[in-house]
């Protein structure tokens, strides 16, 4: 009933636990902090004064005491050159994914923004400020996931308990904990949903992925779905050095150039939002003349022109994968997919 | 040359700093962690050994030494409804960047994903957690900025330092520290393009804004601008229960029904990608029959049917300026405003 005294909205204040306490505010403030120069008897008064009026103690000290800290680490790896409005929003919708999978589980997530040619670090659950880590990257970010290879290879850990706590999206190391969309699946899917509206003369646009693993993964269920329906794959290069929508725009260029093909399966929705930009622009009947299927499942496919069957994957799922194989641990370094579905849209013709 | 005489990749254990310190393994981990049941002479002891080896320190106990946690609180405010894929990518686009700000000042962010029903918090900076305190929500949260309100106007804190160190998007109360777009120069600009592009009956496309304070400043630029040339204001308002999507289809309707309008301002851009999306269905010539421009610069408008005219507020500058108040604290409670531009897209004729 003590508090009761006061106004419910006068928080009482250091001085307020001193005076109870019978020690000085300065003690209080060191007590607290869980400072070395404060005894166990003069702590304990103080804990004391401050559970009877209620007073909010400092969380990190409490977290400190408890060894847990309710937290996640994220780290988030960029390009140097990519601005807020240039970077590829599937980052941003994975990142927010991820966030909201921690909230569900009451954890609060530590974000840090990493770029290649910046201060790499990544020991958050060995610093004590994190009880798992993910990293979110592009498999190019290339020194970045040196980097956390080798943090993770490196096991000379202080306690088993902060081994296998780190999951991983894009990383080209295969042994690492990764989460990766079932990209195969997804060229299959393509394939099928194209194959099944009629178009027989698919081709993929993309790369065939040194760096990508996750395009030449998207190609290999291509091929293999194709092979399956005794069809001829066609590959359609694009050059790695220009953006993703005039990647998109040259790819669509040589499908008219080469003037028999019927059907795009685009290796990720930006480009495919160059392809129709650039057939659209040009006149071509999509999806009359041409069938196009992306992968990613933008928002903004749902306003091109037309409005873009894509490949999607299950992001809320991905970003529960990511949390739970950071938080509850895992014994080795196995990968898991987020599953993938076919989303129809105007792009290709009614099956 | 201690460490040298190990393999550079074996980091040392708190075992081997007990070796060196003469003490238990469990004395180095209390001394470290600040347990006040480990006195002065022990820990310097420690501290000696731990520096000789290399030994990495708990960050956390680091910090609460040093007195600062280089850590900015960033509270997202979500609707229970929202999905990662049906959420508002402004709010997504928005956190990035408060991020990026972040890094830029060697900050790592904690973020929070809260809603108006779930238990709220924002007690970061009181509680040791961070240095400051970022609040991102639409005004359609009510109960969380009464709390977040309550929070600022709770003002009997133990420290001056924890005073004025947050910063919001969204809020409905003009005495807190929001940061918000240059919403009426945004009206003014679209006005200004429309009637420079040769159009006259310009309608405002929304709501006049009880609940969205940014709708109703956009409305003001508008007819501020309309009544500086002499025009006519129109108003379509929009049912404020369906998707935005669908509350631009219904405005595009009640333009065509009125049939003597020839171009939209819109509240934002899902209503014009919904105002868009009808109009082109139907066969509306955008821009010869109907000029449209949005507001928000979403990504989705560059590959609309057609591209989409629309006023880009700087995110870039929008994170800076949440980051560097509620870092460097603000004396009173004034907002600031986040520069608009204009991006010309061919939903508008050419001036």
């Amino acid at each position: 009933m003590g508090r009761m005294t006061q106004s419910p909205r006068k928080r009482p204040t250091s001085f307020d636990v001193a005076h109870l306490a019978g020690v000085s505010q300065s003690t209080v403030s060191r007590a607290l902090a869980g400072s070395p120069s404060i005894t166990e008897a003069t702590r304990n008064r103080v804990m004391a004064a401050a559970a009877e009026l209620d007073y909010l103690v400092d969380e990190r000290a409490a977290r400190l005491r408890r060894g847990t800290t309710s937290t996640l680490a994220v780290v988030v790896l960029r390009r140097p050159e990519d601005t807020v409005r240039s970077a590829n929003p599937f980052y941003q919708e994975l990142l927010y994914s991820v966030c909201e999978a921690a909230a569900t589980r009451q954890l609060d997530t530590l974000v840090s923004l990493q770029s290649d040619d910046g201060d790499l670090s990544g020991r958050y659950v060995e610093q004590g400020q994190a009880d798992g880590l993910v990293v979110i990257g592009s498999p190019t970010n290339v020194r970045a996931w040196e980097y956390f290879h080798e943090l993770e290879a490196d096991t000379s850990y202080d306690s088993p308990d902060t081994i296998g706590h780190a999951a991983y999206w894009g990383t080209p190391h295969e042994d690492m904990r990764w989460v990766r969309a079932d990209n195969a699946t997804g060229g299959r899917l393509a394939v099928r949903h194209l194959t099944d509206a009629g178009y027989r003369s698919i081709a993929y646009a993309g790369s065939d992925g040194n760096v990508q693993q996750q395009f030449r993964e998207r190609h290999e269920g291509y091929l293999a779905e194709m092979a399956d329906r005794g069809l001829a794959p066609r590959m359609i290069a694009v050059d790695q050095d220009s953006s993703r929508e005039d990647q998109g725009r040259a790819a669509a260029d040589a499908v008219l150039a080469a003037g028999d093909v019927d059907a795009m399966f685009v290796a990720c929705d930006r480009m495919a939002l160059g392809v129709l930009d650039r057939l659209s622009g040009l006149g071509t009947n999509v999806p009359g003349d041409i069938g196009v299927v992306g992968f990613d499942g933008m928002g903004a496919g749902r306003f091109s022109n037309p409005p873009l069957s894509t490949i999607e994957p299950d992001l809320a799922a991905a970003g529960k994968m990511l949390v739970d194989a950071a938080i509850d641990g895992v014994a080795q370094a196995d990968g898991v997919r987020v599953p993938v579905r076919y989303v129809a849209r105007s792009s290709v013709r009614s099956e």
